[in-house]
C-alpha cells in the first residue's frame, strides 16, 4: 500500500505532460516555474489565514493544496519529496546525537 | 519502517510538552497559533526564492522546514498530515470519477 | 496637489460602499477582511517573485498592487496610510535619538 | 513638508552606503535582493496575521515595516515609491474612463 503523498507525486508527473486543456498541472507546468512558486506562496498564505482563524475544516484544504503544490515545485526541480524526507532524517539523526551529547554532560 | 513524515509527527507530539529551553518545537508552542502559523508563512516566501533562483539544495532544505512547520501547526489544530492524506485521497477519488464522466462523453 | 497614495484611499473608501458589480473594492469588501489580507498576501508573494527575478516593470506593477490592497486593508481596519505615516515618523524620531546617543559614545 | 513615506526613501538611501554594523537598511543591502525580498514576504505574513485577528495596534506597525522593506527592495532595484505612484496615477486615469464609458451605455 502507497502513501497518499507518493500517489500525488506519481499522479504529477504522469500530468505534467498531459494536455494543458485537461490537467491542472501540466497547465501550470506550462505556465513555468514563477508561476508554481507563486501557487505555492498563496496556498501557504490561506493556511496560514485559517490557523489563525481555527478553522480546521480549512486548514485540512488548504493543508492538501499547500502539498500538492510543493510536490509540483519540487518535481520541476527535478526533485521529490524522499529528498525532503531524506533531509528530514538526516537532521533527526543529528538532533539524536545531539540530545546525546546534551545527556552525557549532566 | 515508517515514513520520515510520521517520524517527523511523532517527534512534534512528543516535544510539544518539553522544556522550552531545550525544544524548538516547545518553545514555539508556547508563543502560540500565531507565530507557528507566521513560522509557515515564513518558511514558504523562503521557498519560493529558493525554487525561482533554481537554487536545488536550498528548495530541499526549505521544503524540510515546511513540512516541519506544516506538521508542527496541524498538531496544533488537533490535526494530522494523515488528515491531509485522507483529504488528497478523497480528490484523488472524485478526480478518478471525473476523469471517467469525460472520457464516457467522448 | 494630493499625493496619488492619498487618491488612492479616498477612491477605496469612496468604492467600498459601491456596488460588488460594478467595484473591485466593493467586492473584496464584501467578501470580508480574510479575503482582503488573502489578496495582499498573494500581491507581496507576486512582488517578492518580481524582484528576485529582476524584473523591474512587473516589480512597479505589484508595488502598485500592494500599496492597493494595504489600503483596503487598512480601510477595512478603520485605519488609514496616515497611520502608517505616523508610525514611520515616530520610530524616525526614536532612530534620531538613538544615533545622537550612540555618537556621544564615540 | 515632505510626506513620510518620502522622508523614509530618503533616509534608505542615505543609509544603504553606511556601516552594515551600524545601520539595519546597509546590513539588509549588503545580504541582497533575495534577503530583501523575504523580509517583505515575512511582513506581509505578520500583517496578514495581525488583520485576521483584529489587532489594529499590530496592523499600524506591519503596515509600517511592510512599507520600510517595500522602499529598501525598490531602491535595490532602482526604483522608487513615485514608480508605484506613477503605476496607480496611470490606473486611475484609465478606470475614470472606464467607468465614464460605463456611465455613458446607461
Amino acid at each position: 500500500m502507497t502513501d497518499s503523498f507518493d500517489r500525488l507525486e506519481e499522479t504529477i508527473r504522469q500530468r505534467r505532460s498531459a494536455s494543458p486543456e485537461e490537467s491542472y498541472v501540466a497547465k501550470l507546468t506550462k505556465k513555468g516555474r514563477d508561476k508554481m512558486a507563486q501557487k505555492l506562496g498563496e496556498e501557504a498564505v490561506e493556511l496560514v489565514i485559517a490557523a489563525v482563524g481555527g478553522n480546521r475544516e480549512e486548514a485540512v484544504k488548504e493543508g492538501a493544496d499547500l502539498m500538492f503544490h510543493l510536490a509540483i515545485l519540487l518535481a520541476d526541480m527535478g526533485l521529490s519529496l524522499d529528498d525532503v524526507r531524506a533531509e528530514l532524517d538526516q537532521r533527526e539523526g543529528v538532533s539524536g546525537i545531539a540530545e546525546k551529547a546534551a545527556r552525557t554532560k549532566d
